[in-house]
């Protein structure tokens, strides 16, 4: 194990520190990444904080990596050195579950291994993530990034990207599709983004006008503010499929009443109880209230390469390493359009 | 409008009791149906005591009507007198939205017409229910008795039976599902037989170990004690879907826990608000919280049709009219296995 100088958190102060970590060797089917941006991540705040009572100090954040082969190992076959290459959430799963054949890492039975404060499948090892110059992971959890796509808008694709296509792909939306994403935020925009470019009439719903006048320079095809209860009435019944990305507990109740009969609202923001579901609203009309995490490796590829033919970045501000303190506050504040993206160059 | 003598409740004992109300005279598209067998639904007892407050005295209760063919209207083809016939929980519906026109007459957009306490498609009409000795009803809504089945366990079937039918459809269950089927009482004991007769393994959940030896005489393959953790946690994740036939609010979490990823739980039950959910649960795993409510009528006759070839009835304990309030007073102790029945031959 090498000895890598990197930014992590220390326990004590819950904030982005230098310290000393290890980092694994190239192995055989391994391949090592030059990271040039990684995005910052609500997560990430969640995890240095402690905020989950599971960060393992000290820990390096970061899941949302864009970046250059700098070396590959002997079996290798996908990558050379010089191509740009991207990781997202997972590094490794144990693929031999009934989820892992499936293409669906990220509810692999046995736990997948995530790009940080995770152990590895190989007992003894731990993962650091993208806060870094560099990184090691198996070839087969690496992504290949469309030459068409350039900048550090590429990297917040590889978390609030996928958490947002992915739902969108697993509920078969299309131009046939009325959507409502709710919240404007890291994923918020992303989901806009990809409704949009489904094909779908994409509604922004949000309690903000100004949000709603931003959505609509997204692919927004009208705004629905949930402030205004004669506005809510009238779109009652409506929308087919609602993605809804708030990242705190909330009422459901004015949300669930705009789904149609055998609509679904898929909850990718809030990782927490909600509040009180009221079982009539799913029983007239045959709703579902879901939720869906991240994606799988197969698919997160594919939401790249359609990225890639659609030319979609994520809305992004990039930061020197040094500022990472100031960004994690001023997101909490809602601060951001709509990701801080990490210039690792600003560690050298 | 002729007098018909019939039980029906009063505002202010919300106790069955004769008395006078209108009944409507056989139009050219109508049915009228000597009743036979009338089941016995909680719903009726909500209505009886107004706990909705929605309910217009007096009220006569029953949507699990069965019965003979008297009378047919000039325009009836599908119907001779001397039929045997059936009603469920509705006798009309626009016909024109989105809904009536795919078969979701239960989801009618503007409002289905309930076979008791309901307004009819015609201003100034009103509906009354089955604990009566004959019903008038539009061609269109009424059923036919398949003639391999028999007996008074009919009636349950066209509510308790279609609202546990229709998700187990809905959700494509078959030979390879694995089902639980939370709660035995009407609905749940329909669940279980209809599951079992869909070729899935049927599991049920209960807290009582007695309903469970039951459940097994009714089709289950296994019983999983909600009240034993460690039996819960055993079943983690390994059920696609669980029909929770739960008639009041409960803990959700234990149960969403048994899904597997992309399972789903079907709320037929508790109409009313649901205790917290875990959007963790729903979000890893991808599982979705949704509800049911009773079926279309094409479904419906499907449903018949389908316990017609599968011999399959409700299990029943029939009583007479003059027994009905001790009955509401069995049923809200959980005393009755599993519904019971009017035989409307008592009122004779």
């Amino acid at each position: 194990m090498s000895q890598i100088k990197a930014y992590s958190a220390s326990a004590s102060k819950a904030r982005v520190l230098p310290t000393e970590i290890e980092r694994r060797p190239v192995g055989t089917n391994d391949v090592q990444i030059a990271i040039e941006h990684c995005g910052v991540c609500h997560t990430d705040i969640h995890f240095v904080n402690n905020d989950w009572g599971m960060t393992h100090y000290p820990v390096v954040p970061g899941h949302e990596i864009v970046g250059r082969v700098t070396e590959v190992g002997s079996a290798v076959s996908n990558f050379q050195v010089g191509d740009r290459a991207a990781i997202g959430c997972l590094v490794d799963s144990c693929g031999l579950c009934s989820n892992c054949e499936k293409g669906l890492e990220q509810y692999c039975l046995n736990g997948f291994t995530a790009t940080y404060n995770s152990e590895t499948q190989d007992p003894g090892g731990f993962t650091y993530g993208g806060y870094y110059q560099s990184i090691v992971a198996k070839e087969s959890f690496v992504l290949k990034v469309p030459d068409s796509l350039n900048g550090p808008g590429i990297a917040p694709l590889l978390c609030a990207g996928i958490t947002t296509y992915s739902p969108l792909k697993n509920w078969k939306i299309g131009p046939e599709s009325k959507v409502g994403v709710i919240g404007l935020g890291g994923l918020g925009h992303m989901g806009v983004k990809f409704s949009h470019a489904l094909g779908a009439h994409t509604t922004m719903i949000t309690s903000s006008e100004q949000k709603g006048e931003d959505a609509r320079l997204l692919g927004a095809d009208e705004v629905l503010l949930s402030s205004s209860v004669d506005a809510l009435v009238q779109e009652a019944g409506s929308f087919d499929f609602l993605l809804n990305t708030i990242p705190v507990n909330h009422d459901l109740t004015p949300y669930l009443e705009l789904l149609k009969t055998n609509g679904t609202m898929c909850v990718v923001g809030a990782v927490e109880p909600l509040s009180q579901v009221n079982a009539a609203q799913l029983i007239f009309g045959r709703r579902s209230l879901s939720g869906s995490l991240i994606g799988g490796i197969a698919e997160t590829q594919e939401m790249l390469n359609f990225c890639g033919e659609k030319n979609i970045l994520s809305e992004v501000e990039v930061i020197r390493m040094d500022e990472i303190n100031d960004a994690y506050t001023r997101m909490q504040k809602n601060q951001v359009k709509y990701r801080f993206v990490l210039d690792l160059g600003s560690l050298n």
